[in-house]
């Protein structure tokens, strides 16, 4: 995408209120007064498009769109297959999906089709060849919305077919199949790829090699649905660029397989502000950018978010005067090109009547909301300048969604929780409370160009990966990892001998036993050498306890208590032209903080400040020439840093910085 | 009805004794020794008269109710269709209820069958002729029991296409359906009212105007069965009044509709005694009392209460000596006829085999429950007077169940809970600690002669219902509202513009937005002049907090914390001859007493007594020429009121009121 | 079984492993090493087994068992039933298990096949045969392990079958089935047997006498099932004995009459170390110990325990160093004859590959768990002499799966818990501190023989019990009953009358009111003589208050508080040459601790010590002419007892014993 604005606006549904021209036109008027310059349109909107079966209306479309047009408003179009009308699901019944437990879903919700349906694709690709046609040349079109929020799976025959074929295909024979997810185990050996089906509550769910290639088929199926999506707009001779919207931590589909298949990638979030101290908040929206961010390494979109509070949280609590801001910023800074909102106007009934709007059902322009939507426009567009500027990190950390599948679905070490994210995000945190920026990548991405690499609870070695984590230390590179690591192949069968499998030289250890712990218990990890920790006599662990053999690492710290009192926690050892280091137990936020201090220290990062204060959050955008370096005040106090030299964009000189308060300053490059 | 005595008695099923015939006789020997007048007969006594389809056995039923007779004991005589015979599941599997998943449920349980199935509707028919042709006309019957405690729902072929019918009258054109449910909104768009279905979690459940209207077809319906019933008795000749036996806090029928169909009103009630302070339980059950009550406005029934412990509630705690004495009068206080028990004996197995009895699995006379039954039964007899007696109130507290059903089933803005019924009884319950008598209606209800009316979380304002608050104030009444109101019409559709709708101007001011609080966050409202509020510095509130814009009213308490401090928080204006009061948050109950006893000090409303003690309900019944003041002591203190003059029917003279005790004054009538 | 060694071992499962002899080998050679003596082939071999339908493959199995044989390793052959191959549920989906719901199960898990079905036991039968006539008579093989862990219910048409037989079979008459399961009640009178169905969520769970023969009808079909499987093993004409591996605190069979089946009674073992102070996992541990040595009054085996940590409970949490140890003997002192574990190998993937074992995934020796497996080895094989010892015990507690099952399925007087395994352990450990042996028994167990029964909420007093107590206590015996007892009948019918039924004489007490307490409340019982109560002020109770009247037992202890203060709590009275003690209410444990101390000081009951630590367990196993006294430190601290004479087998002769050690003396009988 080339773009010449930051993209301000969001969902706007105008066929609610087809019978309400008045609306619409002083829907216009507000975004203009609000400086919105961007809308989506057409989620959700099959039902107006195609009434009937092949009966086509888009009079409706054709005409806001040209008031938008008038307006100078771009339009982001969506393809309306997220929700499908109820004729459809009439009359092809296998369009309706089919849960685990093999029940037909009636119609009703949204998204709930099967992606396998050769019915649903044909009709799918039928509407979006005719929105393609029509406005898929259209100047003001500057983006497709391939559908809404993919996610979820069926088990309809035709998906087990499709299943089967997938599984055929990956394994050729039935003995590797049988070897690849260990089906003796309790007598579970296939006679024939026929006899695959899905994971079921009423068959199987503790074959874990089949859950996790059922994750894999189901995000494939996904993939191969939203190509087809795609492939219906080109064949219908639009080039206008693609994007699906993904979500806050979400669990289903594999975001890094998808990503290659469109153009640019965006993301709807909804942070619960104000449940939490804010940093923490900012900290984890924060680390969702980063990851939506590294999926393509290049600026992404923000493509929902809420100007005021939702309707489907456990608690609708409004945004404070100045969030809005902040969390707008925020996304600019972690290198969105966009603040985009749902929605422009509230529904006045049905489900989301009460999700936060630009436009209320009050409708009036003295809301406090409206003001603060209007003050974000205008600040967006004194900033337009880093559109289009990129990240660069020197630090990232992995996480991974087939890491995760597999873990969380593995019985043991720890089924109550074995808090995965978390222990990725205290890595991802430690380094962004340096200022550094962070990508947040897979085990697949390339670890060349990065000078450190964390890898948190990196259960899952796929082929290959040890071997790069090798190369890429022995050429310099400093290696983190922790407990549970290294464990389990990538159909989730155990490493036979010592591991992190293929990392024991590497980090000088191999990994014996490990502690769970219950909820409330703690160990404690106590450093050989306090001097290097910030004089601190120990930190506090919960959940996991490593035990380690060590062979020839250097011992950081050492257990406090039980009957591992003195062993080893944390080692590191040098290795070619770099560093590994081992972290063996879930340790509090601080022990990553004050170790990552020093392994940053020692190693040949740059950091944008010297001293940052807590609760500030600094980002880093680039273009040729320059950097913008980004302050956010998430603390509830009045903040100072030492800005040093560079040209202020927004916010105040001296370097103050109140809560929710954003200072971007230009520096140049050296 | 017209009673010359307190009904007292109970539940009695003779029917599990028939091979004990002395057990028989020793029963109504009990019976008479405990002052037993009036027993409910026939409930679940289906399988006994009608053993094989068609074929009746009134003979054991003759038999019992002859002795009764004899032993002077009246009779309420149930139909009972509250359970099918197996044979009739077995042979019409159409009569069982289908639930929301589309599955049939197998012969079990009770209340479990289809209210729309004809071939139900006929068997009942023919039993319910059979009973009123053969006991209709006896004078021992004083009342016809229909059926047994209605509940539940029935998604079945039969009750879908009555559903679909219910919609299609209501709604005539599709176009009007779409609009009314807000179903553009992800693409949800009937093309036919052929494709309408109840709510599933198979299918839809998110479409609010469609589950409110399902809510409203299945009480209607229950509705219509129950006028069958009643027909099938009118039709057989007899001309005894009818009841149904409501419940405690029911959600799933419109009780203010169904109140319609019969002669009498009657209630199932089973407080928890012993679980929280006493008076709060006695709070409650005097709410739901008073609900019953002004259902007709007319003395009603308690139907059904326990002598000792129930067995299905999580635990089975005793009734302390006195609390049964207590719990009775309470019913007669707040206008009930009766005084009625589930159970008269305890059956030997099932699964009620547990639950208290008058006569237990012991049978003996010396226990400590039948002693205090016999008690209680003394004492109806020395205040038989009372019967007949009305109440009257100049104040009421509107909880609808139409907007409970609405409120609760939309999403925001606190989906972790709203608290409706809570904020109801506060009103109810500063009303009540100045021993006012309040009625409990629906907002369809005539407000013509209350002096005050509170409507808390009026969320639905059905059509009429601000132009009828406006009249009521216009004439001097005082109306009372508070946060998230007036915000939906009756099909669950925002109101544009200004809210609450249509009385902004009468409140002066207009809600804007509303702040969700976590569970254990508050806020507090602080008073403008304390002096007014018993000075007290400010009252925490919780769960929810209305920001308003207030245009003209007067500010009597402000917001004590978070971004809206210092905003207004309670507002007053005169509106014509009357005042409109808001409530902007969900204050500590002390605040609604402060603010409640200020509001009725200038009102017209007289008080019964000028100081009554926490712990200490007071209710009046009123007969021609006299009042019945009633005092109860719920506290577990003695206590003490100054009487002032009038005759003693119970209790101390000196006005001393012991924990459990009961006082009744009669008054001469000014 | 005629053992001349403790048999130390486990589940080896060689068919996970057949594409590694490598692998194979080194297994052979580490059990060597580690003294192990025996393995459990089989579990789970089926598709290895007959990978077609009629084509079996022995091969692999012939070959390891001679492996074994060479090494001088016994096998435990399992028949394979536990988890039927995919071939058969593919062909045959009668072998599928129908839920509650009635749903039929899709193929997957184990444990997953109708018990009913003719086919299944047709191919169990086949194949058990073919088991046992190629190895049957092998002498290497010294026990056949029936299927797997028995468990589960079916609802299919052909168990429904089954059930109503079972049912008429029982009760001959509908009337007399009518009147057993109190059908008059909810009108649910069978009008037939074909009217007979399994309880459902679907259809009726609440007529509790369905519940609890439904309960005995899949625990007696599980029994046919288990006969079945002997059956083909004895036809097939192998003689060597059998056992089922029965589990902790199983709700779902009636053991008691399961190990009537079987020869040798066997379990599985996994007891939550270090979650709980240690002694109290120990005494709930030992308990079920003496529950399956009591269920045949004679050495059973310990057939699985973990070596390390589980993978599927919620926390795995590793072993302390002496942990091993201290599980393993705790099984010898209560009677095993065997250690053994599941596993020997770690299997590679699927559900259970984080499960501990001898030989985890690493493969090395220099494990901490391969050295303590070892060294149990060795000191198994240094005690060899108590190989076939037995357990003599003067005391016995009664726990009882149908009167759990009655007791828990009916509703009240607690619906939130009534504790009754906490209760029966209460008795148990009050002995157990003592240094007593304990026999875990049923009701329908003799009593002749011990001198102090207790029988804790016995609640269902079927035929004849109380006759049999009378008897018990009128030679002599001291009886000990609880609230909640003698209430109901086989059919869990109330009795009528004086309750405990039948034992009110003996006891000179019958129960009236019981007072459920909410989690929290608390009730104290205040002895009447504190010198005779370690001079205790009172004791706490909780959950359940019986409350009684007293006609001539004599009062030991009366409530502290509630209405009922004062009345009495705990009674005795002599009776015949025995006495009879009623414990009212669930009180805290050092209650029972003084209370039983003090019954069994004056009782003919010896003691192995005079003074026992905290913490410590004593238990004596006895052979002609010796006994062997086993104590074990389950304390975190060092502890000491006065061993007295006696030779030592294990620990010190100091009586010095360190946590988690274990002392073995073996005294001469006097
Ligand atoms: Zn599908
Ligand atoms: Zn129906
Ligand atoms: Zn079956």
């Amino acid at each position: 995408m080339d773009l010449d604005k930051v993209l301000y606006g969001g969902d706007y549904n105008p066929e609610q209120w087809l019978d309400r021209p008045d609306i619409l036109e002083e829907d216009i008027a507000m975004m203009q007064e609000a400086h919105i310059n961007t809308v989506t349109l057409g989620v959700f909107s099959w039902s107006t498009l195609e009434p009937e079966e092949g009966k086509y209306n888009f009079g409706w479309l054709d005409t806001i769109m040209d008031r938008l047009d008038q307006a100078g408003i771009s339009v982001i179009l969506a393809t309306p297959s997220g929700a499908r009308p109820q004729w459809m699901a009439e009359k092809y019944p296998e369009v309706l999906r089919v849960n685990e437990r093999r029940e037909r879903a009636h119609y009703g919700y949204r998204h709930n089709h099967c992606y396998t349906s050769p019915i649903y694709r044909q009709k799918v690709r039928a509407i979006n060849m005719e929105l393609a046609k029509r406005y898929g040349k259209r100047k003001q079109v500057i983006l497709w919305h391939i559908s809404n929020e993919y996610g979820g799976e069926c088990h309809c025959p035709l998906c087990q077919e499709a299943f089967r074929n997938w599984v055929k295909d990956k394994y050729k024979t039935v003995e590797a199949l049988n070897q690849a997810w260990s089906t003796t185990f309790w007598s579970h050996t296939y006679q024939s790829f026929d006899q695959v089906e899905s994971p079921s509550p009423l068959g199987e769910t503790m074959l874990h090699g089949l859950n996790l290639d059922w994750k894999r088929f189901v995000s494939e199926q996904t993939g191969d649905f939203i190509a087809e999506e795609i492939k219906a707009i080109r064949d219908a001779g639009s080039d206008i660029p693609t994007t699906i919207n993904m979500m806050h931590d979400f669990y289903g589909l594999n975001y890094h397989q998808l990503a290659k298949l469109i153009d640019v990638v965006s993301w709807d979030t909804y942070p619960t502000w104000h449940k939490e101290p804010e940093i923490l908040t900012a900290t984890d929206n924060g680390f969702w950018h980063d990851f939506m961010r590294s999926l393509k390494n290049q600026p992404y979109l923000m493509m929902e978010s809420c100007p005021s509070s939702t309707n489907w949280q456990s608690v609708s609590k409004l945004k404070r005067p100045g969030m809005l801001d902040a969390q707008s910023m925020q996304a600019i800074a972690h290198g969105s090109d966009s603040v985009l909102y749902f929605q422009i106007r509230q529904s006045r009934g049905a489900s989301e009547k009460f999700h936060g709007a630009v436009i209320d059902h009050y409708g009036g322009r003295d809301t406090r909301v409206f003001k603060e939507v209007t003050k974000v426009g205008e600040e967006l567009g004194a900033i337009r300048e880093l559109v289009g500027s990129t990240t660069h990190a020197d630090v990232a950390v992995i996480y991974d969604i087939e890491n995760r599948w597999a873990m969380e679905d593995a019985q043991g070490p720890r089924n109550k929780g074995l808090h995965y994210v978390e222990a990725v995000q205290k890595s991802y945190y430690a380094f962004r409370k340096l200022g550094l920026n962070v990508d947040v990548i897979n085990m697949d991405h390339a670890f060349k160009g990065y000078k450190i690499l964390a890898a948190p609870m990196a259960y899952m070695f796929r082929e290959g990966f040890a071997e790069r984590v090798r190369d890429f230390v022995a050429q310099g590179g400093i290696f983190i990892t922790t407990y549970h690591s290294g464990i389990v192949d990538a159909t989730d069968r155990c490493y036979l001998g010592a591991t992190p499998a293929g990392l024991t030289d590497l980090l000088g250890l191999r990994q014996t036993e490990i502690d769970g712990l219950y909820d409330g218990e703690t160990n404690q990890l106590v450093p050989e050498d306090r001097s290097i920790f910030a004089n601190q006599i120990s930190y506090e662990s919960k959940y996991l306890c490593q035990l380690i053999d060590v062979t020839s690492a250097r011992v950081l710290m050492t257990y406090g208590t039980d009957f591992y009192q003195g062993q080893p926690a944390v080692t590191f050892q040098p290795y070619g032209m770099g560093y590994g280091y081992y972290i063996g137990a879930d340790v509090e936020q601080s022990c990553y903080d004050d170790l990552y201090k020093r392994i940053v220290e020692l190693s040949r990062v740059c950091k944008p400040f010297n001293y940052i204060p807590e609760g500030v959050e600094v980002t880093t955008r680039s273009k040729e020439g320059c950097d913008y370096v980004i302050l956010q005040n998430f603390s509830a106090m009045n903040q100072h840093v030492e800005l040093g030299e560079g040209e202020l964009l927004l916010g105040s000189r001296s370097g103050k910085i109140s809560p929710y308060e954003t200072i971007i300053l230009r520096r140049d490059k050296k």
